[in-house]
C-alpha cells in the first residue's frame, strides 16, 4: 500500500483529495509571484482527530504537511512544497462557543472572519481584527500571519486576542496552549509563540479569543490628498496631535480608479489620493477628536476634507478601501509589500517608494493601514512581461531596503511566508535567525510543518 | 585564580559582591516559603556589556545565573539556585527615550515600575500594568512574570505592552527581538515569548514597551459586603451588565483590619469586606456606566454602595489595597495564591475557599483582582508554627485543586517560580510540560538561566 493509500484508509476517502484538477485550487495561496510545487494530496480535515491522524502518518512517512486556512495569504505561507500534503482546515468551521460574561469565542481554525464578527456581534460583542480579506480569510489564518487590519491601530492585531489554543504538535500530541481565563503565566506562553508561526509548528485546530464590546459606530473623516506624501504628512500629525484613530487609510489613485473599473463608484474623479480616518470615542470626546482629525488632514494639505455626517457615505469609502486589493489583483499579477515604519517616517518612506518607482520605472499602486505606519506599495507587472517582472522585484527589493534604513519591518500583517524570507532574514540578522531555527527544531523535531518557509 | 576572581577581572570589582552579609540581601525575593540557596557572588550590572561579560564567563563555567529585578516576586523566581551568581539588574535603571508620536518608551530593565509612569505622565502618557508592587518592582522584573495589576482587567498585562526587548542570550551573543514599529510579524514572536519566561530563557537587558494615552480620572464606586462571596457575585454581575471596568478589587476584613493597624485608616469599622469599582469611560458614558455598577454591587448584597463623589477618597481606598500585602506581611510569612478563574465562578471559588479555610483550620485572608477572576488567597502561618505551616501549604494545595476543576489557572500574575511548580505541570500536563523544556533546551542549551524553576 502507498503511504496515500494508507492516509486514505485512516480518514474518510472523502477528506483525501488527490485528483489533480481538484488539488490545483489548493497549491497556492494569493502571492501570485511565490512560487509553489505539486502536492501528493490535499486533507480536507473535519475534526482534530482527523488532523491528529495526519500528523501521525506523516511523521511515519517523513511527508512534509502545509497547513492552509482559505488561501487569501499574500507572502506564500500556504504554497505546496514538493511532495507535501496541503492540510486543508476550511471544513472545521464551526464557532464551538460565545461566552458574553468571560467575553470569549471558542472557535474551530476554518471559521471565516466575518463569520465570527457576525456570530459575537449577536451577543453585542466584537472580534477586532478585521484584515481587508476577512469576508474570505479564516480565523486559523489570522492566527497564522498574526493577521492585523483597519482597526489595529486602536484595537490590536490577532495576537492581542488568542488566549488559547488546541493544536497537534511535532509529536503527533494535541495540546492545550495558554489559556480560558482573563490572565494567566503558568510557564512559556506558547500560544502567543504560535500566533504568527504560519503553520512551521503545528497545526491549530482551535482557538480560544478575547472579545470586546462592540465599539461606537464612530465618525469618519474623509481627505482629498494631491499627493500621497501629503497624505502621510496629514497621517504624521494625526499622531503628533495625540489622536488614537480607530481607522486611519490611504488609498491611492491607482487604487481607486481599478476600484472605480470593477464598482462604477468613480472615485477616481474627486481625488488623487483618500485618506479616511476614524474616530470611536463617544458622544462630544468623539466629536472633539474628529474636529482634530479635520485639522491633521489640512496640515497635511489637503484639497478637501469633511467629517462625513452621512453613515453611508462613510461605509462606502471604507469599502473602497477593502476592494482596493482584489480591484488590483485584476490587473495583473501583484507583488505585495507589508512594510512598516514608524509614524514619524510615514510621508519619508512614501516619498521613497515614488522614487523608487521612478528611478526603477515600475508603477507602484499604494494602500495602507497609514495610523500605523503599515504600508502596502502594490507592483504591478504584466503577465508575460519578464522585464516588467524583473523591475518589479527590484522596486519590491529597494523598498525593503529604504524601510530597513529607516528602523522598519518587512512584514506587518501578512507574515513571512517565502516572499518575505530574505527580507526577514536580514532585518532579524544571523543569531536571531538562529534562535528562530531552533525553537522551530525544538517544537517540530522532524521538520514536517511547512518546511522551507520562513526560517 | 577562581571563576568568581576571573570575574572580578572582567567586570568592575564593585559590580560584583561577594561580602556574605551584602549578599544576604540578594538570595530570595519575597515568597517567603520558597527555598533558596547561598550564591557564589552577586553582580550588579551597570551595562548590558556588563551582562554579556556575565554570561560568557558563566557559560565557560558552567555557573547557573539568577536574574533579579527588584525581589518582590512573589513566586521564588528570583530566590538564588546552590552555587549560582545572581545577576541584579537594579542599576540599570534609565529612561533611555520616550516618543509621544510613537507611544513607545525604551527603558532599561531595572526602571521601577511608578518611574517610568511618571515619567511618561509627562508628556501625558501611561504604561498601564500596575501591580500592587509598583513603587518598587522594576519593568525588568515585570517582564519576567508578565505582571499585572489592578487597571489590567481593562488595560491588560505587561505582554500587552512589550513589543520589543534586548537580550543576552543562552550562546552570550547580544539580540534585538520584536520590534519598535506598531505591528511586526517577521518570524517567531520570540520577545512574546521571553515575556513571563522568569528569566529562564536569557537576560533582558532593554525593554521596548508601548504606551497609551493617559485615561480619564474616572469615577468609583465602593460597596461594603457582609460575606466575600457576596461580594463575588457583584462582581460576576459586573460582568452580566456587560460592564468594562477599569479596577475591581476585593478587600476582606482581615486585609482592612492589617492596614488599619500598619495606616490607622480605621477600614475594618465601616465593611467586611470591600469592593472597589472604577469605570473611565469619559462623560456621559462614564456615569452610566458607574450608575450600572451601583445597581450589580446592590445584586450582590452590598450593605452600603455609593460612587464617591470626592477623588481623595478614592484614592484612599485604592491606596489600602494597594497596602493590604505589605500590611498583611507584617502579620508573618505569608504564602500567596494567585488564581484565576473565570468570572463567572468567581463567587463559588470564593466561598469554595472559604471552606478550605474552614476544613484545614487555617486563616485564609483575601485580596483580588476580581475584575478579572485573579484571586489572591493568603495564608498566615506564625514563624515558628510547624503545624501551622503545614496545614497552610494544605489550604494552598487545595485551593489549586479547586481552581483546576473550575477549569482556573494556578497563576495569574505571579509566575510559576518555585510554588507554582507542582500545579504549573498539573495544569499543563506532560506534553505541555515537554514542549516547554524543549523550548527551553533549545534557547538556554547549556541550562545556565535561572535552572530549577518553572519547568
Amino acid at each position: 500500500m502507498s503511504a496515500i493509500d494508507e492516509l486514505i484508509a485512516l480518514l474518510d476517502r472523502s477528506r483525501v483529495l488527490t485528483d489533480t484538477d481538484v488539488v490545483g485550487s489548493y497549491v497556492h495561496d494569493e502571492a501570485e509571484w511565490a512560487p509553489y510545487s505539486a502536492p501528493l494530496a490535499v486533507v480536507r480535515a473535519t475534526s482534530t482527530d482527523d488532523v491528529q491522524r495526519t500528523v501521525r502518518w506523516a511523521l511515519e512517512h517523513r511527508v512534509p504537511l502545509v497547513p492552509r486556512g482559505a488561501g487569501t495569504g499574500l507572502s506564500g505561507g500556504a504554497n505546496a512544497v514538493a511532495g507535501c500534503v496541503v492540510v486543508s482546515l476550511e471544513k472545521m468551521n464551526s464557532v464551538l462557543e460565545v461566552n458574553p460574561l468571560e467575553r470569549i469565542a471558542v472557535v474551530q481554525p476554518g471559521v471565516v472572519n466575518d463569520d465570527l464578527r457576525s456570530t459575537v456581534a449577536t451577543d453585542g460583542l466584537w472580534y477586532p481584527p478585521d484584515p481587508a480579506s476577512s469576508p474570505w480569510s479564516t480565523i486559523g489564518g489570522n492566527v497564522a500571519t498574526n493577521a492585523g487590519g483597519v482597526c489595529c491601530v486602536k484595537y490590536g492585531v490577532t495576537r492581542d486576542y488568542v488566549i488559547g489554543l488546541e493544536v497537534v504538535t511535532g509529536t503527533g500530541e494535541i495540546v492545550r496552549l495558554g489559556r480560558r481565563t482573563a490572565k494567566g503565566v503558568a510557564g512559556l506562553d506558547l500560544a502567543a509563540l504560535f500566533v504568527g508561526s504560519e503553520g512551521t509548528l503545528g497545526i491549530v485546530t482551535e482557538v480560544t479569543v478575547k472579545l470586546r464590546p462592540l465599539p461606537d459606530p464612530g465618525r469618519t473623516v474623509l481627505g482629498y490628498f494631491d499627493s500621497i506624501v501629503d497624505a502621510g504628512v496629514a497621517v504624521r500629525d494625526v499622531a503628533a496631535r495625540g489622536l488614537t484613530p480607530a481607522a486611519l487609510e490611504i488609498v491611492d489613485r491607482i487604487c481607486l480608479e481599478a476600484v472605480d473599473e470593477m464598482t462604477n463608484m468613480g472615485l477616481a474623479s474627486e481625488a488623487n489620493v483618500v485618506l479616511i480616518g476614524k474616530v470611536d470615542e463617544p458622544g462630544e470626546a468623539g466629536a472633539a477628536a474628529a474636529a482634530e482629525m479635520v485639522a491633521a488632514f489640512e496640515t497635511g494639505g489637503a484639497t478637501f476634507v469633511a467629517e462625513t455626517a452621512d453613515a453611508e457615505e462613510a461605509d462606502a469609502m471604507m469599502a473602497a478601501r477593502r476592494l482596493a486589493y482584489p480591484a488590483m489583483e485584476r490587473k495583473g499579477p501583484l507583488l505585495t509589500e507589508d512594510i512598516v515604519v514608524a509614524k514619524e517616517h510615514v510621508p519619508e518612506m512614501l516619498r521613497r517608494i515614488e522614487q523608487i518607482s521612478q528611478d526603477v520605472g515600475i508603477t507602484i499602486a499604494s494602500v495602507a493601514h497609514a495610523g500605523d505606519g503599515n504600508l502596502h506599495p502594490l507592483m504591478v507587472a504584466g503577465r508575460d512581461d519578464d522585464d516588467e517582472r524583473v523591475r518589479a522585484q527590484q522596486a519590491f527589493d529597494r523598498i525593503i531596503d529604504e524601510c530597513l534604513k529607516l528602523g522598519g519591518t518587512v512584514t506587518g500583517e501578512h507574515g513571512v511566508g517565502l516572499l518575505k524570507m530574505p527580507g526577514a532574514a536580514r532585518e532579524l540578522g544571523p543569531e536571531v535567525m538562529a534562535m528562530q531555527r531552533a525553537v522551530k527544531a525544538a517544537l517540530d523535531p522532524h521538520g514536517i510543518f511547512n518546511p522551507g518557509k520562513v526560517f
